[in-house]
């Protein structure tokens, strides 16, 4: 079969490599329909996630259909069309226990990282039973894929652990694919204002569009001076940094309203300065998370439903054959104005 | 009437002031039957707090007897005897209606700090009826005086933000006076184990006897080594912060498990280094507090009823006359063996 294999720090080419089979009773083989390219597989290629070695096959969302299972699957059959989680979980040590699937001591991560993953024509899930979703029927399936990581992430590690509320205000630091889905997300809530940072003409556009109450260019505007006029000169309730460097960190720390939150979404290489002279009597709260994936029901049915629109985060749709473009087109978003890259093996 | 008066940094003596007079219709002057010194006190000394101006009346902590009451008040009489809160709050702005008395508009660390405070014989309390409390009748005032801000200060910001529960694991760094009484209060939640580590062997072995289940000396032990084999190499759910350096700050990131807090109860000079190339993922959270004394009726009960012994925090008593001598007693505390030193008018 066909996939996207990681050569290495910079490196990676499109081969062949053998189609996976069942090793443990609780896997299933799902052949992929879509998937789709994150900024994690960018941090893969720029050599960040040494955990992710030479030879895999990267990818971690997408949705598809049951080819077979293993003797311990219940919850799907050969056949069932299903999404695929980023987060693989086994139900059923401590962590998964307490909801918190993404540190479970038998999954958390794999797919395109510790095992082969969904950039291919097949992949092997592992807990398929806790790590799959089943698709309603007649569902879109292009929407769906912003569940098995985007959709999710905005919501759990953005929304929920930043306490977006009916009133609130809101500040969004990056208006990426990630951003976006927490714009999206954080809508449920009805806070009043969700004011957007980046330094994207284009993404600040599509923010607007998305329903943000205020967009800020960073390059052109004084961002701490305009949120706190937006906020009687206390700054935001929630703060949600989805960039992942140390500046954007550290902006989200002078944007904070004392008894606020600080959301972290972003993939940090390097520490930030924690300005706790100033903090230490701030009454704030910062969060960090890698998606538990706990709340894809719930997700999946507000894209049902409609009540999010999930597939305008789509801009761009290859084949397998052109994922090597599909990066391309990905990896210089400024240009391209990509968001989301859709690859239909 | 006699009161501590702090001259700028390194600089303080027992002089005379004028007694308070009623200013605001809210106001009360309290006579000051018992007070102590704080670690922010020697803060302040230090020159680290620049709000509190030479001039000042230092304390912001006692108990004692309402001498007089503006028009509006409307909970308290001459002759009440009261606990005084360390946060003054007017009880009507929007902080103070959200519980978050600590960023009050109208008050928050008023006394001792942007007015004169406990150090003396008579104090004025301004927004009286929300900043004083009722002392029952009988009770043992010296253990009120740790209602103050100490044992508030140590619930709110370390046990309560820190999400102390029934069978968890907590460590504590610094077992100081806060330190201490965040130990005492924690132990309402029945946690399974409270380490407590300090570079202090007194400290320690007071944290022995009040109820930890095991202490660690920094300087002799491998603090992580030790705290991860006491948790299945996992760390805490819950690290208190309660010295108020970058070391301890950054030595609470090593003790953290996935899943678990970090409430910062220090006071903080400078920045400390936040490791999000790691935590990102650990799925932690970070709190800093002002103690808000919005548990401070709960407290009060507590020590009633004799569910915390507080008085076992104050180590030496001094008359208001020996005050120099006790501020002298607490800033050596580690040959002094000094908690807390009860000073009375």
């Amino acid at each position: 079969m066909k996939a996207l294999i990681y050569d290495g720090p910079g490196q990676k080419h499109l081969g062949e490599r053998e189609k996976p089979k069942i090793k443990d009773l609780g896997d299933a083989i799902v052949r992929v329909t879509h998937t789709t390219i994150c900024g994690t597989d960018l941090h893969i290629l720029k050599g960040d996630v040494p955990s992710c070695e030479p030879g895999r096959t990267l990818g971690h969302e997408g949705v598809g259909v049951v080819e077979a299972v293993g003797s311990a699957v219940s919850n799907f059959k050969s056949g069932d069309h299903v999404l695929i989680s980023c987060i693989t979980s086994c139900g059923r040590c401590d962590y998964c226990r307490r909801g918190i699937y993404s540190h479970c001591v038998n999954g958390g991560w794999l797919l395109g990282n510790a095992i082969d993953g969904t950039q291919a024509e097949y992949v092997r899930i592992p807990h398929a039973d806790t790590s799959l979703y089943p698709v309603p029927a007649g569902t879109d399936e292009e929407a769906l894929v912003m569940l098995s990581d985007i959709l999710p992430t905005g919501f759990e590690c953005g929304v929920l652990n930043g306490k977006v509320a009916p009133g609130s205000s809101v500040a969004i630091v990056g208006a990426g694919p990630i951003g976006l889905a927490t714009l999206l997300t954080a809508q449920f809530y009805s806070p009043s204002q969700i004011i957007m940072i980046d330094i994207d003409a284009n993404r600040l556009a599509v923010a607007e569009r998305f329903g943000a109450t205020r967009t800020i260019d960073s390059r052109s505007e004084d961002v701490v001076a305009v949120v706190k006029s937006l906020t009687d000169g206390r700054g935001v309730d929630t703060a949600i940094e989805a960039v992942g460097v140390p500046a954007t960190f550290e902006l989200c720390e002078d944007l904070v309203a004392p008894g606020g939150v600080i959301a972290n979404i972003g993939v940090h290489g390097v520490k930030a300065d924690l300005h706790l002279e100033r903090l230490w009597s701030h009454n704030i709260t910062i969060t960090t998370r890698l998606v538990d994936t706990s709340t894809t029901s719930m997700l999946l049915k507000t894209v049902v439903s409609g009540k999010v629109d999930a597939k305008q985060l789509v801009t761009h749709r290859f084949t397998l054959d052109g994922i090597m473009d599909a990066y391309d087109v990905f990896g210089r978003a400024a240009e391209t104005q990509a968001l989301k890259v859709l690859i239909t093996p």
